[in-house]
């Protein structure tokens, strides 16, 4: 058990130093020998947890889909509202979403298949909109794969725009009129009537989750 | 006028280069050397038009906010959805624009102001509601401000994933489902009946546009 602990940890240690280097580097410039230098570990720990680049980049990727399961809620509409601004908030704090997000629009990162967060986020979306379409929050002309793939996709641009004009700063503010100007198309009014959209929602999501634990 | 036509072509030859190297390797990686191989032209002659590869790189990024007239509505929200459409349109179409695109995403380009062509089209979107809110085409409590940067924002998003997980072949689908997505919420519902959303907009627009010259 501990042993197993210890390995999580090197796992994570190096998938930090990764991030870092992939941030500063981009995906095409960078080499293992750095991620290995900032990772401090040895070169045999970190063949045994990636056996490549890419896979370093892949793990990177995923973890920007990791650990988002926010608070269950009666109400689906605001499951998938909490869920966009959790994530804005660990953009805003958390290096390793950070970088894992930038990867994903990495445009020089050729032989690397960066359609994996988008795919996986487009799957977590359809999944809590067929729920809400099933309870009946949803307007009948609602296609919920559609607007899974819109929610993503305006999603990854409100946040580069954020992070381009104001180093999301503005991040809350810009995830917050995002939902505001696509869910009415969406969510029934009376349902929406009860969703909280403030700009401020995913620190308390954030804190309530981690209140839980 | 012969030299000046001259002057206007030479430049355009040293942008499309620069645009072709920057999309390949990257504006950190990318050198001037590469560029004027790539070009043909004298090493005066780039200088003479760009004086350093961060102008070379804004002369790229200027381009996608070019040539984006599209023919005038009496309808403003038809003419907001029709340069959005022209560009999605040119996106699939033009390598220029498609160069200025990435490269305002491009996360390694560090000393390069990538906010420009955000700024530029948060501008031109809100002149465009600016005038269908004058002439009574907006729901009441639209804030034009907030609207234009949803809009601007979430193209770049939806234009990515699309060249992700397509290479842009779905582009004027997901583009058209994200108009279908905002405008309800920031249009009259009179005045959006009279709009045509439909995923094929962007080809016809640019029929259209060059029919006109």
């Amino acid at each position: 058990m501990v042993k197993q602990d210890r390995a999580i940890r090197t796992r994570r240690t190096i998938l930090a130093a990764a991030a870092k280097v992939f941030e500063e580097r981009g995906y095409q410039a960078a080499t293992i020998t750095e991620i290995l230098a900032s990772a401090g570990v040895t070169k045999g720990a970190l063949y045994f947890h990636f056996e490549s680049k890419e896979h370093l980049a892949q793990g990177v990727l995923a973890e920007q889909d990791q650990r988002l399961t926010v608070p269950s809620r009666i109400c689906k509409v605001q499951e998938i509202v909490d869920t966009v601004a959790l994530h804005a908030y660990r953009l805003q704090t958390d290096p390793m979403v950070r970088a894992g997000v930038r990867l994903s629009l990495d445009q020089q990162a050729t032989g690397l298949d960066r359609s994996g967060p988008f795919l996986r986020w487009s799957e977590i979306m359809l999944h809590f909109l067929d729920q809400a379409q099933a309870q009946g929050e949803l307007l009948p002309q609602v296609n919920t794969s559609d607007t899974a793939d819109v929610l993503v996709g305006s999603f990854a641009g409100v946040q580069a725009m954020s992070q381009i004009v104001s180093g999301y700063q503005d991040l809350g503010h810009r995830a917050s009129q995002l939902m505001r100007h696509i869910l009415p198309n969406v969510a029934l009014s009376s349902v929406l009537a009860t969703v909280d959209l403030s700009s401020t929602r995913g620190a308390l999501v954030f804190a309530e989750r981690d209140g839980e634990r």
